[in-house]
């Protein structure tokens, strides 16, 4: 096997250049057809899929993994839509971001190019397959794809349909690799190739990100637990900071923008607590809060450290009553993720000491957290939000999987005048 | 030790934020008082120098080694010069480089932020301990230094230099930490310390740096070695091409974007070669060259597969006469390094072709290859130059030592419209 996984991202490193030598209109098309192939595709995806969740039934998957794992007709047409999406997005291969004149007349621009090779490493979910492989292509990429076990059958099939539009365009079929035996010792082996690999990029439970983190000699951008933080101010529009905590916590507990705890200043403590806690239990949100949380709101639980530290993904907050900003950014110091952190106030002062105080991959004002999110932000498509504070910080579109290089135009420009040579007879030009 | 290594990078950690929330003009100051401190202790530097020296000499480093250990009065003069520029150049820390207005009255800003602490791992030259530890602190970043073995006492003279600015400026010490032992197993451990360094850069040699990424459990940008190739296109100004493979060459070659390979045209050859390489004997460099170069020019020796491979850092120079510019791209696809390529022509098709088809942190078009480096290429100082295609590819400046993340401002903006509540009775505000 060690010879196959090298042989595999070997093929698709060498694939790369064909998908960056594309033309940007050609890799539109080339993801449109990526579309139209998983549309066409349908009745043999559903088929591996019924497979995958009939084994997965039998190896007793959670209902929750369950229905990460499984398709339906609805589901793939929401794939190749968003295919198509991404597919009329801005093309940033060869973009040049900045250019300047130098005073020895040389042009410095800086332009992107893709990164070569990008290892996606997931689990459960098989529309990653699609997504995944076609934001890497969106940028230039190549890329080789490790989905779980569980999935086996479907992400099969899906490369199937990807590679069927890849040929049609007259690319590799390599530069989407799949990895078919996802057993860890390959993705052990697959993390070892520094030579071919550009980037690793782990999604999934921490579980896996740090297995990955902790085993690879390849770049990784991690993308850790969100443990997002609402501050209440004192000067909150407390109407405004029960629905930012409302929205944060209820509309979709499960993912990773989602608020897990909320910070309340002591002032505002009496009059937004209450009805704000109402409103949470009215939603199903169990609350747990600080001794003082529970002073003004009785019926809550009794948090403790725990609590302030968890990732619940459930409908779970903690709470805790703070004297000053001060105390809430060092609380967020403390318990944070760099994910997603939010204050509500309506005074400007307070909203830039929080901004500046905190250093995590998005810091709102009066917005919800829910928003950390590519497509809410502007950037298409992400690939994950990533809590590693190099390379991109945040949501991952195409542009974060190329990197910005140096073209440099003159005229003959020499760093020493010496180097001339004209009086070594005529030149021929 | 164990202890110790961990506990100078969590204070170095922990002294970040001070660094963070200075203002531009005080980070200027500071810089400028490193800059002043440094002339101040001239007399403590030189005579800690001198101990290095006279070790150095007794155990027998080379004279190259000893010369770039050596300091003397115009050397630290052009530290703290270069400290000065450094100062003057504009701050990169919560500068917003771009801003976007979403359908839903959303603003979306990108702020570039410190990357944390950065570890600098070096080599001989004892000026990188000022140099590297005024760029991350510019960029609101501390730093843990580790030098090289030889100049221990420099460093550490310089070190308590920079330390009496920071107390200056009430900056924690600990902004700037030095590993005054320098062992290699105590750059291993600090190597694993993930949850307290962001980035280490190393710098010197290639085992230096091979150590450093083998062992890394920290993100690790690489500065590899420059084989950078000079491509004389049949298009080619021959004048012009022959200055720049003597510029690229023969100005200075111990230095990572000199010329370590010329390809040339078969279409240019016998017009270019002939002058070319008698102005090249007539500098002094050692040319190891083709059949068909050495058809041309009897003269030249016999170069083997390791000399295209080679990265000289001397006075040697391998040619090769290619059929054409596919030939070349190949070349440089097998034995480039990712540092920089040049190609001369005239014709601007075959300048783009070279543009695209290279994959180096620089390509010139006609233009020396030696303008690979941040004061020329309009950064300032610069780090090092970054052969890894991830978070900066090419010479690092300030900017380089920071990151982007999403600073989002609304006015209650939430995901979901039913996480509105206006129906739970008078809000306090």
């Amino acid at each position: 096997m060690s010879g196959h996984v090298r042989s595999l991202a070997g093929s698709a490193r060498a694939a790369q250049p064909a998908v960056a030598a594309l033309t940007a209109e050609r890799r539109r098309r080339l993801i449109e057809g990526m579309a139209r192939s998983i549309e066409a595709g349908q009745a043999r995806v559903l088929a591996a899929n019924a497979e995958d969740v009939a084994r997965g039934e039998a190896a007793g998957l959670s209902p929750a993994m369950l229905d990460r794992l499984r398709l339906d007709a609805s589901r793939l047409a929401a794939i190749a839509d968003a295919l198509r999406e991404l597919a009329a997005q801005p093309d940033p291969v060869g973009r040049v971001t900045r250019r300047e004149v130098r005073p020895n007349g040389l042009v410095i621009e800086r332009q992107r190019v893709p990164l070569g090779l990008i290892a996606m490493i997931y689990e459960s979910r098989p529309n990653v397959t699609a997504d995944a492989a076609a934001l890497c292509l969106k940028a230039g990429n190549a890329v080789l794809l490790r989905g779980g076990s569980e999935a086996r059958a479907s992400n099969a099939a899906i490369a199937a349909c990807l590679h069927a539009a890849l040929r049609e365009e007259g690319v590799p079929e390599a530069a989407v690799s799949l990895l078919e035996d996802p057993a860890r010792e390959h993705v052990l082996e697959l993390l070892q190739l520094s030579d071919l690999i550009d980037l690793a990029i782990p999604r999934g439970g921490e579980g896996l990100i740090r297995f990955v983190a902790e085993h690879a000699r390849v770049p990784v951008i991690k993308h850790y637990k969100g443990v997002c933080h609402l501050y209440v101010d004192a000067a909150a529009d407390l109407a405004l900071a029960r629905d930012l905590v409302v929205d944060g916590k209820a509309s979709r507990p499960g993912v990773c923008n989602a608020l897990e705890t909320l910070l309340v200043h002591a002032d505002a403590a009496p009059a937004f607590l209450p009805p704000a806690i109402d409103a949470l239990i009215e939603r199903g949100v169990e609350v747990r809060g600080c001794e003082r949380t529970r002073a003004l709101c009785p019926q809550v639980a009794a948090a403790d450290e725990g609590d302030y530290a968890a990732e619940f993904l459930d409908l779970i907050l903690a709470v805790r009553v703070v004297d000053d900003i001060g105390a809430a950014l060092a609380h967020i110091g403390r318990y944070g993720s760099d994910h997603t952190e939010v204050i509500a106030t309506a005074d400007p002062a307070a909203a830039e000491a929080f901004v500046r105080g905190t250093r995590s991959a998005a810091v709102m004002v009066n917005a919800s957290s829910r928003f950390n999110d590519g497509g809410e932000l502007g950037l298409g498509a992400e690939i994950g939000i990533s809590t590693t504070r190099l390379h991109a910080y945040g949501p991952m579109g195409a542009e974060s999987l190329t990197i910005e290089r140096f073209v440099v135009r003159g005229e003959g420009q020499v760093r020493h005048p010496q180097s001339r040579t004209p009086d070594l007879g005529p030149s021929a030009s």
